[in-house]
């Protein structure tokens, strides 16, 4: 199964037998001060920055993110996309829950977008499903159902189905899904990771859909978080998954290290060009410094 | 299944159900220039430092090789087993495949040693299984038959298959043989690792055997090849490998990392146990320098 995003002039295609998707999540201004002060300053330059330089390292398609409580978020996502797409060519991900900032981000954005995110509450398909409709979106659905986050793989399963139907009836294909499974954090419960490995198995045997998953709440709390993501997406790659939120930077190297060991890279051509390109950026971003 | 080693009063247990058994490979002349020196003048002092190193950074069993050309290595082996026992309480692999070598290092080795190793060429078979079973050791199983090492994962399983079953023959139980898939480099066969990971899969639903596996040929040619071996072992413990000879410096906190997603490490304890020491140990040794 393929999900297909599209920018001005580039397609991406999300899909079992194609490289990972690495779907950038620095334009996030949670946890990020920095981009949070230039969006009340509707300073676009560290937009750009961070949109470029996710690109350089990897990023196929950049989230959009611009949730601060100082802001007019639905009037700022439109520069924010504007400002993306005046220094990089790639598919956009917007991300929001509120339909009016949502529809905002997905009429400013090119080509065919995707959408972060829906969940299985009665009234987030109510709101959300129509307006990726509207826009000839894909959407990313989590496995969150009316009570929360379902404690077993085959109720997050049931989730996941009840997000699909719902989305069929209204006429997005199954294509233009991609599920979330959700990890929680490994430190409080041992049986996080196993719980959405299990998931992800279950999802591609049922459905053969795209899997994107956000690996980096497995390691809240605990030191060397970089072990536990880089270990987490291999897991979850093996399993399944397709494309993740991540952060290209930090983990795109072990991205494209499970990628080579799945058989998804002949002669190492892509494992190889991501090696020398960031080898230079590190250089030149040392020497910038 | 469990696969017990012994050292002098210490137990190991290899099995899907326990924690990734760590088997320190830095014990061997191939590639440490200063130990071969070190075992030609018969100076032990660097063999303990190496024994004593690889235990503080997490090996539960030590791998001891001797092989070098300007050394009687059967005189030198039980010089090398005494060294190691007297720094360290862990059970010993005995890394050789010539019959002099590997009874002169079983019979120094304390308690219950692994035999490392034996494939499946009739030569072989004849020579080091009697061997291993005289001892009382375990020993792992190399996938070569009397053609090489096979390409398909079905072929390597008849390879591991033929080895079992020459092994219960003699008395040897399954209990004791522990097979290595192997995994050739992935820049030369994109589809390397993949065969290698559906060989264990076969192995594991077969058999139920325990599974070692040596990532970093894998590597072998590449750049960045930590990112490859570390994602190899994260791939190959999800299969059902449940032992490495590595070094543990290097992958130790990817495999504690790895047990902990795999629901193997209740709270974290292992996990936060390994990363105190490891942070200790990194601060104590670059302060040595």
């Amino acid at each position: 199964m393929h999900t297909i995003l599209k920018s001005n002039s580039k397609e991406v295609v999300i899909g079992i037998d194609k490289p990972f998707i690495m779907i950038g999540e620095k334009i996030n201004p949670t946890g990020l001060k920095k981009l949070g002060q230039a969006l009340v300053d509707k300073d676009m330059e560290y937009v750009k920055y961070l949109a470029k330089r996710q690109v350089d390292w990897g990023a196929d398609v950049l989230d959009i993110n611009v949730g601060h409580p100082q802001i007019d978020e639905a009037a700022i996502i439109p520069m924010v996309v504007e400002a993306v797409k005046s220094v990089v060519d790639v598919p956009l991900c917007i991300d929001s829950n509120d339909p009016k900032i949502l529809e905002a981000g997905l009429n400013a954005a090119p080509g065919k977008p995707l959408v972060n995110s829906v969940n299985g509450e009665e009234k987030q398909l109510a709101t959300v499903l129509p307006i990726v409709k509207a826009r000839g979106a894909a959407v990313i659905g989590l496995t969150i159902g009316d009570d929360g986050i379902p404690a077993t793989p085959e109720l997050r399963l049931a989730a996941a189905a009840k997000i699909i139907e719902r989305a069929a009836k209204i006429g997005i294909p199954i294509e233009d899904i991609v599920i979330d499974p959700l990890v929680m954090t490994v430190g409080h419960d041992s049986n996080a990771a196993t719980i959405t490995i299990k998931t992800i198995e279950l999802l591609v045997k049922e459905f053969g859909v795209n899997i994107n998953l956000g690996a980096s709440n497995v390691s809240f709390g605990l030191p060397d978080r970089h072990s536990v993501n880089a270990a987490m997406l291999s897991l979850a790659m093996k399993a399944g998954t397709t494309c993740s939120i991540t952060d290209p930077i930090k983990l795109g190297s072990s991205i494209r290290a499970t990628d080579l060991l799945l058989g998804k890279d002949a002669n190492s051509m892509r494992y190889l060009k991501y090696f020398r390109a960031t080898e230079k950026l590190r250089a030149a971003e040392a020497a910038a410094k």
